[in-house]
């Protein structure tokens, strides 16, 4: 065994050897607002990415997959506060613009570019500012900006969301990197909100390509603020082999490690996604086990994790648990009463197809937590998944209720 | 053609012939507050009901889908306060002994009783209360006393919501009416909320059944307050053959008279449940024409009914038809997008893959009307499906915050 267990380390999407980056408020936002960040390595990278199912998305999300079809990529380019969503032939021409000037200032071919936008949907991007913000990001280009970076792509985010990790494989250190955004419209599914990895391992792109989205699935694809799924979703790793490690092959305890360092970071960026949601209170984990499977478990997670009447009660500390007994009796799934053991914050409330005895003044002493769990026990297999949701809020309502934006514009 | 448009009569869930009713006030919900119903047809009655599809549902339904097997019943007895679910043994032979005491004021047999529970999740009914609330309704029942009736099932209703319609069919008119409760914990799915419906057709009951399912589908099936399916949820109908009409027969004229009758019904119904729904400050109408098929254009419609950001916006009277595009690409339909046309409070926004042109001042002025349109419009088939949904309001998490039960109680 080669392996360790993943460590902590500072740097964010900069942590690994050999990128670089820089973040700018080229006026998107106004003001000296951070809203465009490019991430680049000078050598070549293995990439991957998943982007958003939605059937609306960003004209971004195309290219991003085409441009990645070859498995490698060197630049990312991203704005916030603008989605490049739903503007039709002028907004393409607008994102394949922008993966052509940052392969111009990064010296690489625009197919090497992940092109990136979020921020209101069905507004045009302002090029003139676009342009001017990427010639300055290229001359910023430094590996020691990992917090402007971060900060650069933030929309309706009150906080920066970076984590890094190293691993041992094969007698090399491996470092796996990343910055996300989220916010609200947070119910990734198939893909994510916006975030950026990289890693200095030496891993071929199909490896990673599968090692991504198995840990997408595990993290960024079991979290809900508000069951949005957006039109701009993407999670994109550039891999630069500059760890020097031996190649990481399939089924190798290196590919565990590897795999291990990051799920870390994506569950890392997930959870402060949802801690950082908009109007976010509380934080809720529900766990299934005993499903049939681990798709089964995951549908009767999701079904509490977007029950409004769960959100509303964790939001207001009330130990309600005939909530969470609807929630995931309307999952979708079949199952009888007697099958399910149900525990709120802790306390078991039902098994054996009855309610069970519990001390309403304890119950009422764990709601108050900030993080409240949900645990649901199923003895019909070994089927398990664990969500992450947010709480539903005054805020939240309050925030996306508000006339902020021009009539047409929407931040995702 | 024998059949007319059906008119509105006043009159109810006792509108029909022959029904009679009682609500009285037995002490579940407290002081003089009406909480426990009767409903009944000395004669025999054709009957059917649709009830909820959730797992974790009320053994209530359990109850009334046994007692309806034989497509027959002549009595329903309800309390709102208490919605007896997740009671385990003990609540099932409370529900049992609901149906024998209004099985015994009304003289009948208790495989004849439809008995329903609405309001708090997992605590025990109070037997002694509902004991004496239903041989009190046993002595006032009367054929003039619809509006008590419709009181007595309300729960976090703000008003009480009864239709009724006349039909000619054959040269008589047939009367159906009906009562419902919604407010909360409402997306019925599958059947719906309370409701009970009676009507004096000489009616079988296959034809019954599959009327009252056709209608349940088009009507309570297609509303959404919160997304929040419910552990009680269930629809009623008695025919008693009173209106002395030749017997509806599959696919005359006349069960197109009849469904049409019963249909407004439950259409009505079923918007009055969205227009009271908890908090509701807004109704949102979603129209989807040209889908592959109705199932397809109910999946678009229904994401758009249950987008969190969507609903915020319409609260906000914020023209935000960024969050519609957002809504309907991840309803899980493949379409792409240039197929799909959006029209929001009447005004095009999105068509042949680009966004439309329109003036902000109009478009500001008509998010502020009542009722707030969504169509969207495909060329793929002829399939059509409208949704009617509420908004989501500060007055919605407010209340559903509110820890204003003990312990383990919840409204349903």
């Amino acid at each position: 065994m080669t392996s360790t267990e993943p460590k902590s380390v500072s740097g964010g999407v900069l942590a690994a050897r050999g990128f670089v980056g820089a973040g700018v408020a080229c006026g998107i936002k106004g003001g000296d607002t951070l809203d465009l960040v490019l991430i680049h390595c000078p050598q070549p990278c293995a990439a991957a990415a998943t982007v958003t199912t939605n059937r609306m998305r960003s004209v971004t999300c195309d290219i991003t997959e085409q441009n990645l079809a070859d498995g490698t990529a060197r630049t990312v380019v991203a704005n916030s506060g603008n989605a490049n969503a739903c503007t039709g032939a002028e907004g393409a021409r607008n994102a394949r613009r922008m993966a052509e000037l940052a392969a111009e200032v990064t010296g690489v071919a625009p197919e090497e570019v992940v092109v990136c936008s979020t921020g209101a949907i069905g507004v045009q991007l302002p090029m003139e500012k676009i342009e001017a913000g990427i010639r300055e990001a290229g001359e910023r280009l430094a590996p020691d900006r990992p917090d402007e970076v971060a900060r650069a792509i933030m929309t309706t985010d009150t906080v920066p969301k970076q984590s890094a990790y190293e691993v041992e494989t094969g007698g090399r250190t491996v470092r796996v990197g990343g910055i996300c955004k989220g916010a609200g419209m947070i119910e990734p599914r198939m893909a994510t909100m916006l975030c950026f990895i990289s890693t200095d391992a030496v891993i071929e792109a199909p490896l990673l390509r599968e090692t991504l989205r198995d840990c997408v699935d595990l993290s960024f694809n079991r979290i809900s603020v508000d069951g949005s799924r957006s039109t701009n979703d993407t999670v994109a790793i550039l891999a630069n082999g500059q760890a020097g490690n031996a190649p990481i092959q399939v089924g190798a305890p290196e590919a565990e490690a590897f795999r291990a360092a990051l799920l870390q970071v994506t569950t890392d960026l997930a959870q402060m996604i949802v801690r950082d949601g908009e109007g976010t209170s509380k934080f809720i984990e529900i766990k299934v086990t005993g499903a049939r499977d681990e798709a089964e478990a995951e549908q009767l997670a999701r079904a509490v994790a977007n029950y409004a009447l769960v959100k509303t009660a964790v939001f207001g500390g009330d130990f309600n648990w005939g909530r969470i007994a609807a929630a995931v009796g309307a999952a979708g799934v079949d199952f009888e009463r007697d099958e399910i053991e149900i525990s709120l914050a802790g306390i078991k409330v039902w098994a054996d197809g009855e309610p069970q005895p519990f001390d309403g003044y304890a119950a009422e002493a764990a709601m108050q937590e900030q993080d409240v769990s949900v645990e649901m026990a199923f003895c019909r297999g070994d089927g398990a998944a664990t969500m992450w949701a947010a709480d539903l809020t005054l805020d939240y309502v309050k925030f996306n209720a508000d006339r902020e934006h021009k009539p047409g514009a929407q931040t995702t």
